[in-house]
């Protein structure tokens, strides 16, 4: 800290929780994020940017008469006085966008986004503090034909990324049928002030069903539960003829192990088509319920939309576990899941669960404007999926090709190398000379590094007979894994060929061609 | 400020300096990042991410002493005490990279990097605290070939946008031919203790030119310069005949006027190909100067590289009062110039400018390795060249195209419209149906808004007779701009045509074709 200002020299470090990324992944990572965008596209959504930060009062979460509203974000104070803090998603800058430019904006507004996100949270393995999610919303868009297009959207940005059907599936709820099935069932609501409290706690016990199962919700719905670790959490204090109850109604459309029931006999609508259970067993059940049934019916509207937009039985299922965890959902709710085991972070094989999510959130442009603009919208977390798709080997990448390098032989003659890399480019081919100061050693590695094709040499024996000479480094790297010096490397002659000068580009062509085709 | 929780309503407001982009003038300056990348890219630069902000002693401008690093960046305080700031380039953030990778990373390393940057200075007309950067550079590459590739490769993005030959030039430089002039005709040095002073203020005047011309740089060496506004900059204090001196030494080789004279008679190497003046003079001016000399034979090498990658004098061209602000440039330093003329922020006509830059900068990397790692790049600024692209006319998307617009005719017959619109996204049309809640009027309002280019209509009377119209409204703006009703607006005929229900996808895709056709 007392350092003189001469001496002190920074330790070179990423800060923590963050994390650079270069070569194929991020190549990859762009493909990924530009496959999604054309599909957004495709569906009429048009490209919006916003800025990092918002005035911290925007982003929602916060109150301006907090002292420092820095929980969850980064935040800092402006020269103004004002707090600024850092998007922690796209859909809170949307809504200011929204509500600041509402009269020129066409309605409803159809925007896509996509872009870092910054959460000011403890990192760990796998969970970073800066990460890409890639939106579709609607807003201003009230019938239940806009939930439904972000729900087949999804499946159709899977289907575009090269996911099996049968290795995702989008499942589908309304929050209004949970909060049916908790006034019938356990005579909770969130709009009464008395019951108010048990109702959030109840919804929060809902959402850890894919963590704990039934056991863990029933108990987190009962008196509470201690996890492995000792701690301990309240639960929603219900009876437990009410948790009886409640399981039975959420058994009816949907068996509690996750595995569907055989399909309801009597279809209901295009309902029955996306619901694994007795979709009249519920309705039954819901009987009493006015919030219940028009859940029900909002989502018998949505299976229609999605029947007639060729989505199909293996794609989108029925969950009333889904609950998602963002305050602001007030309807439909979905989410991506892949249902493929791959490695989690303890090793262990696992389904890969969620990577997208979305849902209907009537209130939040209302925060700004006072009146309810209806909305929904849909989300794509980035490094999830890239993970997905590294654990399939499904990533492919639209360009970021490896260069030839053209090796310095001879420092006196840089324009004459100079002159090939232009030619070579000048065909479409990604090329450079080599511009480190080291021997021949240094630019063998440094082109293996660059996972380099082929090295184009052109020494005084090659220039003697107006000849270059074209070494594929991927067939030399099966032929040979140990070089020695320049002389036995130069006489690698499997993996080598001569060429005339003048044909440079040709050859270099051609040689590209037999190391794609070998690799398939 | 003292509001109660529940009557408080933000101001949904985009905060000071910064600013959301949308629709067609984003996707254009998406389309640019992707061309100046795949520039880069067939240069053989790899991609590269870094998050968004750094430990504030990384970055360079900062002293981890002092109480609050803040000057010209936005910073905050982690959990654990220490200070971020956000990223205000791209190359602090590089140079971070190398050195923390150092031993893995292929030697040179050639990265490239798009994305914000921020700064914490106050906003202005087009100055905005958020801006795009598109960088490429080679870190570990000492030869002036490396140089010569970033000048070369700043040519090729403007021809690659399509900014016509003489609509551009690259002006180039080398700072130590500035130190040796200084020396020569000055007797300052920056290794010179008791002259540093002067030669920092005298640098920072030959920097004026472009804004001051002679006139102001004579000022702003000798005693001083006062502006319009009154403020008074002080000078270097050289005498009348060190300036005259200076002078005549930067006028040997390029005409102080800006206009190139006649160009040398006696050609010396390849560099007066790009020397508007004549070369040999300010050799002979600059004979006693060991750092000038050094000087002009890098930027020999640097024309014969340039010669040899095909550049013409018409896009480079010597310019010796390039001297780019930031300290850290060691050598050659070059600068990208739009030399046509644009309306500026004042409304009247001038010479767009600046829109990128770079240069050698020996020492960054330094500062966190101990040792000396040569390494050159170049930026450009995104806004900068998108308001030149837009002046030109020479904006362009690949995506981003308008939805045909599905209208909802019948609210009952929802999911029809839903088979309309998967028929046409199947077949690679960007479409969309209606999402809003209002009636004819409002969608029409909708379509104008969004620029479909038509709109499909399929209402009782087609239903009956299984077709559908299809409405032009780029045609139909043309022929009417009033529209009073719906009846009026039906009966629009020459804009409208009937297409069996069954031949959708080949009707909307005949008309998209007619109105391409038309719009050239």
């Amino acid at each position: 800290m007392s350092k003189s200002k001469k001496s002190f020299r920074p330790k070179a470090r990423v800060p923590r929780g963050l994390r650079d990324q270069s070569g194929a992944q991020l190549q990859a990572e762009r493909w990924m994020l530009d496959t999604i965008a054309g599909v957004y596209a495709r569906y009429g959504f048009e490209l919006l940017d916003t800025p990092a930060f918002e005035y911290a009062d925007a982003l929602g979460k916060f109150l301006p008469d907090q002292d420092r509203p820095n929980e969850g974000v980064f935040s800092f104070q402006d020269d103004d006085e004002q707090w600024l803090s850092m998007r922690y998603d796209l859909t809170a800058p949307l809504a200011r966008y929204v509500a600041e430019n509402y009269d020129s904006l066409p309605k409803p507004f159809r925007r896509y986004q996509w872009g870092p996100v910054w959460r000011n949270e403890k990192p760990g393995p796998g969970r970073f503090r800066q990460f890409i999610q890639i939106d579709a919303d609607s807003v201003g868009a009230p019938g239940m034909a806009a939930d439904a297009e972000m729900i087949a959207m999804m499946a159709d940005c899977m289907d575009a990324l090269g996911i099996a059907r049968g290795d995702y599936v989008v499942r589908i709820n309304n929050r209004k049928i949970l909060d049916g099935i908790l006034e019938t069932d356990a005579e909770i609501s969130p709009t009464d002030p008395a019951s108010e409290e048990k109702w959030l706690t109840a919804m929060r016990a809902l959402d850890k069903h894919d963590r704990f199962g039934w056991e863990g919700v029933e108990k987190l719905l009962g008196e509470g539960r201690k996890d492995e670790s000792g701690d301990y959490t309240k639960g929603a204090g219900l009876s437990r003829e009410n948790i009886d109850n409640v399981r039975t109604s959420l058994s009816a459309a949907f068996t509690v192990s996750g595995a569907p029931s055989s399909p309801s006999a009597q279809p209901s609508g295009q309902l029955s088509k996306y619901v694994p259970g007795d979709i009249d067993k519920l309705v039954d059940r819901l009987g009493r319920s006015t919030i219940g049934l028009q859940g029900l019916s909002e989502l018998e509207e949505i299976a229609a939309c999605l029947a007639a937009l060729g989505i199909g039985s293996d794609q989108v299922v029925f969950d009333p576990y889904v609950v998602r965890g963002l305050g602001y959902y007030t309807g439909p709710v979905f989410e991506v899941e892949l249902t493929f085991e791959a490695e989690n972070e303890q090793g262990e094989m696992a389904r890969f669960g969620s990577v997208g999510s979305g849902g209907r959130y009537d209130g939040l442009v209302e925060m700004f404007k006072g009146v309810e603009v209806p909305a929904t919208g849909c989300s794509f977390g980035v490094s999830r999926l890239m993970a997905a798709l590294e654990a399939l080997g499904k990533t492919q990448t639209d360009e970021g090709q490896s260069p030839v390098v053209v090796l310095v032989m001879d420092k006196e003659r840089i324009a004459d190398y100079l002159v090939m890399v232009k030619e070579l480019r000048d065909s479409g081919i990604c090329a450079e000379m080599y511009m480190g100061g080291s021997g021949m050693r240094a630019q063998m590695k440094y082109a293996d590094k660059r996972r380099a094709p082929l090295v184009v040499i052109e020494g005084e024996d090659e220039r003697a007979v107006a000849q270059v000479t074209l070494k594929d480094l991927i067939l030399g790297e099966q032929l040979s894994n140990e070089i020695s010096d320049n002389e036995e490397w130069r006489s690698g002659a499997q993996a080598q060929v001569s060429v005339p000068r003048a044909g440079l580009v040709e050859g270099v062509r051609n040689m590209l061609i037999r190391i794609d085709g070998r690799q398939g």
